[in-house]
């Protein structure tokens, strides 16, 4: 058996946050070999990203892929296959948090929010199960939100973006679940320790000591988690909160 | 006054089949003056559908227009304000409902049906917020589908772009029901006497005349009876089903 | 054909607010002969409910019946279909609404609000299938709230026992629809006008007069419509929520 | 500081299937002195399970208690409290499942149903509260199923009951949420390998082989992990489902 057959790969797309950074080192240190992606022009952050985790004992690669785009996003995952050997996880985690009145919305705003959370989110799923169905197996992780759940006002585009990944992530369940591919939507609901809210919120740093906020590692093991979980008992969606997170 | 200002006015985006039809007929005969709209190319058969609900005594103008296009939506809606009237009620009625595994799914398939079903619902649902919210008035009923509350396997396409449009629909909701506008979705949750039923139903004859299909007149009903609904009591989402239809 | 023959009754058990007694007058003065219950002890003040519904022209009984009671329940049934005629509508309208932290809950409080708001319901629900079901035809209607949807701090007791009663009523819907009998559920969705709110909104009679809260007329109407829907396209759960309602 | 100071006390209600027997074997090889309980009358099953935890290393106690009566759960969390050590985690897995058409459920079916999945329920978890608040910390866990999420046809007594459990789960994961109490409920969606599939279910070796029915063991990993948690991220609902199973 050659060297790469042993090995397990795992795919992170849209590392542009801490969640995304949090997974890829939990699925490293586990000992994956972990692709890393987001767009080309964050390449460097990303790289800084990578080796962070290999400064820790990780096997990570850094790709500049624009996620929205099927030529690139089928490249991505032959060149994996290829080159680096078999994806037994694919997550996927980009985000696109927007907030407009729905008449300040515009089409061109609707329409990216849909590619990146949504579009882009098919993509992927639908590679990762192009690769993982004739093996009969694999995990598929989708990252979703509050707004996955319901649409509030103010919140359209993103909602409609997040609603429909889990649309996708549903269907995509009931379909490979039989082919013994596990597919998971995860429900981030709250404010999550990033860059975002440490600019927007103005008592992060204590919300963070005491635990007010989704810390990404945190949400990370819950991913690994998942992985590992038994197929007799899998689980398809569920919310992670802070603790005092009020509903 | 002018004769203009005693005008109401029905829009109602997407009568490419049955249930387009008779919600124009339900609100033409309430007296409402009703634009139907559907892409150019059918025109024709637009026009007939319109001279129907004239010969019923409705006043009824047929566009035909690409709802996708945020150009053609926006005048659209200018052209009705402008030549006929304000818009009081705006029904999007446009379905995509396509049947592929996720691995056979294209991303042109994909983004065609969310374009139909999601994004022109968003591009209508705004024009009619603009035009409404100055008058604080008006009423925006958005059809949807069991595909808008879950994803099964082999349409991960449809209700992807379902679930956007139901998170379109929650939205709007929360943000204009304070601006007095009515928001509502309709879960059509079965099969629909129409085109495609009579041509892919076995007995779908028999089905008709026992009232186990959802009929096009009946659905209307329901969406002339949202729009009546006083606004003390208004209803944000309602299922439609066929007495005899399995869960 | 016998006089009684002819006869359509509706039973509303819990008139013991507004909406209860709305409802009654609402089928009442559709023609409906109509019988009205409420706890025995409070049987004046159900009279003069039922007097008022006679002033307008409705026929109305009231009886005095503990809904908790298996005996008097289906006496109550026996009685009306004996002496007064087929019951053609059922609508159980019995709230009970508290408000206690998770271990201030009492098992009395925890055990009476699930009798009157969930047991009674299974009841009536019950005895309406029994003699609708032989007959081919029939409507049975309860009565819901927010807490059926989800629980709330505070609500451990009232949102169990909604949320019991939604579970009686959706499989209730799966079993009898097939029967030709409707079974729907009713989400009252904010604050109703009545005795309780004018003692405790401040503000109350300006939302009345602006419609900021549920009237009890208003929401009768959707009750009326539901029996009145075609049975190719029922409805099985709607909401019902003011136009000004935050959510 | 005393030796019972140091203990971690996990009590499991309802272990009179193979789930609750998993679950306290796993927190009991975890580490936590562990208590299980049952109605008296099967003491000696109850007694049996404990034995076969000691013997693989657990520290458990068996208790014959019917969970239905306030005053014999008050007794219980009072005595652990006292001789044993303070509760961390506690599991309430009492299950009722019965099949009855609606016109065919007795009111003491009903009644009974309710008692064992929902009333005691309310009572372990408010007791569990009671104890948890005061000291700031805890797990609260409670085993849901299909019937928690909807009423299906012949199922209402359960329907009915679990969706009761579910609400008073939501209503105490957001109220304890903010004392740092962790409150989750676990949709077992699918048959459970055990007493019951293994009589009813004719495939049942070779399911079990295959894991296309929840595992006992492999269910109980997941309850572990919701306790393991870290509070910025805790999870108030998840599903398990055999990966084969349809939806």
């Amino acid at each position: 058996m050659s060297e790469q057959a042993h090995k397990k790969v795992c795919l992170v797309i849209g590392v542009g946050d801490g969640v995304g950074a949090a997974i890829a080192r939990a699925f490293a240190l586990d000992g994956f070999e972990t692709v890393i992606t987001r767009r080309a022009r964050n390449l460097p952050d990303l790289e800084a990203i990578a080796q962070g985790i290999r400064d820790q004992g990780g096997i990570v690669h850094a790709r500049g892929v624009d996620a929205r785009s099927e030529e690139e996003t089928v490249a991505l995952f032959e060149a994996i296959e290829r080159d680096i050997g078999p994806i037994e996880v694919m997550v996927f985690n980009i985000g696109a948090n927007v907030r407009f009145g729905i008449r300040e919305t515009t089409a061109r705003v609707f329409t990216k929010v849909w590619e990146m959370a949504c579009f882009a989110g098919f993509l992927a799923g639908r590679e990762a199960a192009r690769v993982m169905v004739p093996r009969g197996r694999g995990t598929i992780l989708f990252t979703g939100a509050t707004a996955s759940l319901r649409g509030r006002e103010h919140f359209s585009a993103f909602a409609a973006a997040k609603s429909g990944l889990r649309a996708v992530a549903q269907s995509m369940a009931r379909e490979l679940g039989r082919q013994n591919i596990h597919v998971a939507h995860v429900v981030c609901d709250g404010s999550i320790d990033g860059v975002f809210s440490r600019e927007n919120i103005p008592d992060i740093e204590q919300r963070v000591q005491e635990d007010r906020v989704l810390k990404p590692d945190d949400i990370a093991l819950n991913y690994l988690a998942l992985h590992h979980q038994k197929r007799s008992a899998w689980t398809h969606e569920m919310d992670l909160r802070p603790w005092s997170e009020p509903w």
